[in-house]
């Protein structure tokens, strides 16, 4: 117990540290002019100093852009909403056989954002029972630029989004070693400092 | 030992079968026409079929898009050069003092990529050493889209890349629990699959 108290103060203070270091260092740099950085299609980098936390936009649980057009994560919830509105996403690939939530819904039709759920039954490692003709038609949407940009998430964005992106690789004739290091990076990502989020990140809404 | 082992074999064992599984599902997807699907700018999924292993891309150590245009990575060497080139890079952001070795500056040359050092010391976190008007520089060159599609490495891709793309996820008001946890998942990573590269990853060159 005393050990787990002692690491989280340290983690916490190790958050303070960087959360200054980085407040310091942004201060000085969102003085530079981006106008002709960012357009909102071709490069979405949309730079926008934030005057207090409670502008944060919070990402959903393991997100990340996988290819142009092509992003993951874990199941966004109504906090992850303002952030996903940024994405301009024209669908989303939904891998779990769990009816999509009603707020999920909302969010999607309010948005103009295509749902398409291939039921996956929740597996671990190793993913041999994830159906095949499942993953191939998954695979034709992912592929289809009319469908971009498109995000594919599961529950944690790990095993099956993990199994659907590691094809994708494979198609982009990714090493496989390179395959199962990014499998690894997300399969084994554990959300510690996410447990914190009540801490520093208040949802935007 | 014993545990050693067994926990090898049965690393390979689940790398035989993913990589059946992927093998299996990606025969039958690559006869979907992609045509259409993979303008070389617009959308860099190019999708290939490889007829084996020897030609396959091999990304560099911890590789992965940041956002659109911005990738990151560890240390590139000429078995990624390949790789490399399928982004069509316009700069490279160095952030370690090291000089760049002759057949990385090479590479560059031949394929008209700038570079961008900034010297940066080792650290682990907390990085609180990390010189800001280094970070603040670095980041100039990474927002401007003039400089895109730009790679940021270092050695590993861990702590010092991970600082400067951490300060840019602030920049796009990423709650700070999520930069964090994109942070640590490269930080963390294990290169234990890449270990075995040699057994089913040849360079192609």
């Amino acid at each position: 117990m005393k050990e787990d108290t002692k690491t989280k103060l340290n983690q916490n203070q190790h958050q303070q540290e960087s959360q200054q270091q980085m407040c310091r260092t942004i201060q000085v740099v969102s003085t530079v002019d981006h106008v002709d950085m960012s357009p909102p299609v071709a490069s979405p980098v949309v730079v926008v100093p934030s005057p207090s936390d409670d502008l944060n936009l919070i990402p959903p649980l393991n997100f990340a852009m996988v290819d142009n057009g092509i992003f993951r994560s874990g199941f966004p919830d109504s906090a992850n909403f303002s952030f996903i509105q940024t994405l301009n996403l024209r669908s989303i690939i939904y891998l779990c056989p769990e009816p999509y939530p009603d707020a999920n819904n909302g969010f999607l039709k309010s948005n103009g954002i295509k749902l398409f759920q291939f039921g996956i039954e929740s597996y671990k490692e190793p993913f041999v029972n994830i159906p095949e003709d499942t993953i191939r038609e998954a695979l034709k949407v992912v592929l289809d630029v009319r469908n971009h940009p498109v995000l594919i998430h599961c529950k944690r964005g790990k095993h099956r989004t993990g199994c659907l992106v590691g094809c994708l690789r494979k198609l982009q004739r990714w090493c496989l070693s390179s395959v199962f290091d990014e499998y690894q990076r997300f399969a084994a990502a554990k959300a510690r400092v996410s447990d914190q989020r009540g801490e520093c990140c208040p949802a935007s809404e």
